[in-house]
């Protein structure tokens, strides 16, 4: 029922993640009745200019704008160490902690059969590049815990077994401030396998 | 966290209505990740295209790109009857029922006093201009059954009184397929007193 014009915008917005038909009729319609032409030039400009401008750092891969990105050329970051995610998501979320300090590695994804994702199509061998020079003494697996993420976990740690380098994973168990009551049976199976020591 | 113009494009998507944080770092990184350099110049084609050639029909005042729009210059269309409405998704609602068969007529708001919004700052002068023809038999307010959209209905019907034309309401109730029992105070309070006679 609306001019094709409009039609466009709206099946523009609806192919974007978590944005339905309604929710990308009401933002077409904010933009056409409630945003300035300047407002609508600034926000196409900033998405062609991102998407020129961005690419991936070409030794963490995480999306940049400059080469090598601002973790990999900070002097003040730890290179011993590797933190592999999955996301350039991931990596915001641990760097908000504001408690790690080395390095990243993003894989663009992880492991998935089902859905023909393999070893190939993720970063994998540009993290094993990256070991070859012998600085990183430990790479730490922060892939999410689902099945793909931790068989992508699994299948990392066995590569790397030829590099002397200490691999981890990032601990499961019951999240900081829920309840026990509440955990899932997974989670509280896993926190109870994973329990620490805690008299020394 | 993320470069400059990450955090521009990002922030540019959460001024949109319902997109919060969170959802505008995912469609960031979406268009990042998985669209191409032609898929977002479309896309920012589609949003800088469609604010330039959109605008209001001078008739009815729905967003358009012809002149009047397609519903005005129809000759199908029963040019007695008006349909009042808040907003073109409104009118995007009417005619998906494919039952009505009047003309239009866009508000782009309603009546609000606590915002500041008046009669002049919604499109009630353009209504009457299109009632000095004689053409209009019937106007019928379907404003929203909200405090200001219910406000707006009585002042436009007050407004209409010296014209020769019927102004109806359309009808609050129960809606179709829902439940009594859940059915809030106001809405069974309303379709009680708007019941209609079944036997004759």
């Amino acid at each position: 029922m609306y001019s094709a014009v409009i039609e466009e915008l709206i099946e523009k917005f609806e192919r974007l993640p978590g944005i339905g038909h309604k929710s990308a009729e009401r933002i077409a319609f904010y933009i056409l009745e409630h945003m300035s032409g300047e407002d609508t030039d600034r926000m196409a400009n900033a998405i062609v200019h991102a998407k020129k401008t961005i690419h991936l750092c070409e030794q963490c891969q995480n999306l940049t704008d400059a080469s090598p990105c601002s973790v990999c050329s900070s002097s003040k970051r730890d290179r011993s160490l590797i933190c592999v995610v999955e996301s350039p998501e991931d990596v915001s979320a641990i760097e908000n902690t504001h408690e790690y300090n080395g390095l990243y590695h993003v894989l663009h994804g992880a492991l998935s059969p089902m859905d023909g994702v393999g070893p190939d199509d993720i970063k994998i061998n540009e993290l094993l590049l990256r070991l070859s020079g012998g600085e990183v003494k430990e790479v730490i697996l922060a892939t999410n815990p689902t099945v793909n993420g931790t068989a992508t976990a699994v299948y990392i740690s066995k590569l790397l077994s030829p590099f002397e380098v200490t691999v981890t994973r990032i601990a499961h168990g019951i999240p900081i401030g829920s309840d026990i009551e509440y955990a899932d049976k997974i989670t509280l199976i896993k926190a109870m396998e994973s329990r620490t020591v805690m008299n020394g």
